[in-house]
């Protein structure tokens, strides 16, 4: 087993922290060697916050490193397909956010180059790593809700970012839907055949503009006869609300609470207890342990769960969803 | 005040029971004096044991006699039209199961009679006098959660009633989803503008015969911008699981859970409560209350809540409703 | 069977006048005949908003009236003993709010007289009959948590009572935590042999006049070796607060929470519930099951469940608690 | 500021390894640089797994090793004492797990020791760190509750330790519920005045041998007139039970809870949840946030919470709790 994996972030925005500070401080298999990052300020800051040994603003300086063993890929979207192919080409590994690409011919191309270059790929659905969705996974597994017949999925955004966000987000369905899209194929244990999709501007109004909605629906079935249904929204002013569930023929299994800490406080109002205010904190220990399970399979040398190929099938139907949405038809899968 | 409601009932099946158990033991100002029902001895048994002055196998007893105030309809919806036109004509308050009728047409028939005759209609669209319900509604009203924009209802039989019910049902949107259209309306406030539905037989082939599914979607839009999804499915073997939830501007109201018993059983190998099994436990207190609500509006001379045009317009949501499952189309109400 | 049980209430205070609108509405079997009450007033605005025939303030007329079946008495407690005496000779049968009398010796008297006389009572620990009690209580019996072991209560009031009513109360042990030491017997199925009791005045300073307390704790040994502690308190401004567990050799059982409608209001605050304001809310179908199983059980000719030796023995426990308080010994009981 | 914190840590049992790879693998700050155990295996095992440089099973190395800066004490409690003073002797940091010292005697000289050589000592009451307790204490301090008035703690383990280990824990207060006497002064925030116990051996009845009980009951009275309850017991089959509530003037606040992972299953049988089964899954977090506090107070050069004072409090408490089980007497603390 290798004994440590030299890696080296691109970005370090919100989630690019998050995933450096793991890398640096909570990975007992990884060294974070490198910060590159557009902006010299932020990639200097984090270089010395988190004690990595170079930054940069060159992507080329890590793919010509020849002591770098794996990146990690935090940029904007359309900057995956690129980073994706260059690492593929200087034999790192890749583990990159989702969406896998910007589109369904870019994650082709990076699917070729993954596989030519015989490098492993994950993809950041780290949905799939949190506790409770894994232990749900194992659940179904085991057969306690029968066969699964039905998801259900809830994912709803504690507000809209802002506007020059969404302009070039892809839309709700391949920004935010995207990862239940990937949950659902999970939990299921299946392909989708269909998908039919819904939505309405009800809180931003600016979302017209981009031909975007802030609250979506996504009816979806699946190739062994199982359906989902998927509500996707920017609009819960009440914090992050993510929750599933999923109904077998012998049970069902309910996913997710939106209560952060565990306590209650109890008044002559009521009880109360704080909501989870957004996805840094839901999704803490999902990200570590997504990360982690990256460094433990290059360190031993295998295949990672959730790799370009989930990420290609999940952008599908996300394209799908999206199509779907504006031609108010029922999209095929094939 | 009117001192007591002189009752008949038609119909002491499941529900009708239920109905009559209530008006002969817990509305303090009903009295039932007469039960009719098509067998003879489901009418005898239940006068003997609910205490009924008169039982009878002919409807004409009641309409003829003039001591009677009010009639209660829990009989297969086919007789609703012509007993609520009888019982208008025969100047009686009616008090009718929802649907209200089986076909539009019919229901403009009884909206007739009943405004000419000059009678109270209430439709057992219980559900907005059960406590949750009710107290989920005076918290928007209040101001609790901002403007409603979303209502999103999961209302799952345990089960799929006989196929011989299923027949004659009028199809899930129907038969089920409609409870969940009517206090849809209720919960938001406004009226329906679109619907689209989407279904599937997931569990229960013979389904298949009658054009009819076990699991459905209805998506719809009100007039004043909000929208809805409502699972509706016949498929919850855990439990008779109604849930609701209202996203406002400002909050969400999260309405109802499963739970039936207030205790919780701990082992190891974990903790666990009972879940309600059936409608007569989740909506005991409702069915009694709906009933006191038109005894009440009755002896003060009031137009009951949840009248014939609530009844109507539920109706014609779920005609549109069925009629998107059949076409893939949106269908627009008028 | 008999018909209907003809009653008379003494008593239409706050929890009477619950028991004569239980009596007079929902009891099936009772008929509400006469109200009496100390104020003229009381008695007959009840009567009139009851629909019960006669009222009076004094209560030789319903000893005397031979159509009174049964009386249901919620006087203040040092009129019990009285009133229960000459209810058993005028052959009347006796439902009493607890405790059954103020002091062991009139308990003692009137289990004679109950006794000699034939007549049946039942003292009014209604949480026997609250849904969640009695099923933990059906549960335990099943083996479900193996054999119970130690019981755990809390009973807190949302308050105190008014000094007038402290004063004369009899302390918290025998006032509150006596509903405590029934249930506690009910749920470990078995009689207390040893108490210990500790309390503290913490936000009421009068009580310190009367040697009351309104933060108490109560441990206590049961003869077959499980053991239990009891909170009472008067402090929780929060709501009424009744809870308890049992804890058995292979699991546990939590009854009760605080939660009143089952909605959840979700806002950028958190989520919050409403909390059971009071007493009536909390055990609103408790106080109709226990007066309908009474009546039920005169109808039958049947003795009731928790009778007048049950409320011997748990006011031999509330004094045997109030003596560890005062003496700060170990109690015993024979 | 520092850069890493060189550490040592003695004994790698249970506890102990939970201890040593949160400094190998997840606390920035410190590096786990040499391994004391008895066993030469456990040593040498422990150093290989989690890549420490040193493994011995003579503490005297660690104490004459010039670039440690730090020891973490988690061996048993008889060896604390000695370890302690060694340690403080060497200039170097200490955290020591709970009890402080086997004796009051010990914790006098322990804490003279720790004042005159001017190093740092940090006891391992992780309950402090723990999320929810936590944030129950910022609310406290918050006034989201008032002024707090009583403490109700509940501590159980899922079956008692092995009977050799009884023999020599010191009993059910030192070992157990002393984790509840620190967290009751934490959270109440003032000092105990006296403590009455009570307790029985329900379970295990080889216990009597040791004058230990399984279960037990302490309450308190606070300098400021607060008291509490605490449960302590080893009965808890069902999981690892740790529980507490806050009462205040204004309110209460409820921390902990039994379930494990986020998820519910809904099956015909109920619904159920899986219980937290032992102590390093329901302190995962606390025992890694309070050893990172532990060396960010070394880094920068600050005294942490917890320290050899509140050891020696606690040890004061459960002290006293043992004197009044065992002589029935309500003990005073000066």
């Amino acid at each position: 087993m290798k004994e440590k994996i030299r890696c080296a972030i691109f970005g370090v925005g919100r989630l690019g922290y998050v995933h450096a500070e793991n890398l640096a401080a909570r990975i007992k298999g990884a060294e974070l060697v490198t910060i590159v990052a557009s902006r010299k300020e932020s990639a200097e800051k984090a270089a010395r916050e988190l004690g990595a040994k170079k930054w940069t603003t060159n992507p080329q300086e890590v793919f010509e490193d020849p002591t770098i063993d794996a990146v990690v890929i935090v940029t904007p979207t359309k900057l995956h397909a690129p980073l994706i192919i260059q690492a593929a080409k200087s034999k790192k590994h890749i583990f990159v956010d989702k969406p896998l690409t910007e589109t369904l011919g870019e994650a082709e191309m990076v699917i070729r180059e993954i596989q030519e270059n015989n490098v492993y790929c994950q993809v950041g659905f780290m949905r799939r790593f949190d506790p409770a969705y894994a232990e749900a996974k194992r659940r179904i597994e085991n057969g306690d809700i029968g066969q699964p017949i039905y998801f259900k999925g809830v994912s709803r955004d504690p507000g809209s970012p802002p506007e020059a966000y969404i302009q070039t987000s892809g839309g709700i369905f391949l920004d935010l839907a995207i990862h239940e899209y990937d949950i659902a194929r999970f939990l299921i244990g299946d392909e989708v055949k269909s998908v039919k999709t819904l939505g309405n501007v009800l809180v931003h109004p600016f979302m017209n503009k981009y031909g975007d909605v802030d609250q979506s629906i996504t009816f979806m079935n699946f190739q062994n006869g199982a359906s989902c249904d998927i509500e996707a929204s920017r609009n819960s002013t009440f914090g992050y609300d993510i929750r599933g569930e999923v109904v077998g023929t012998e049970g069902s299994i309910q996913i997710g609470s939106l209560q952060h800490h565990d306590i209650k406080i109890l008044t002559s109002r009521g009880s109360a207890y704080d909501n989870i205010p957004s996805f840094p904190i839901k999704f803490k220990d999902a990200f570590q342990y997504e990360l982690a399970h990256f460094i433990e399979c290059l360190q031993k040398d295998e295949r990672p769960q959730v790799t370009e190929i989930d990420g290609k099938i999940s952008l599908e139907i996300a394209v799908a969803a999206t199509k779907s949405f504006q031609t108010k038809e029922t999209v095929m899968l094939n």
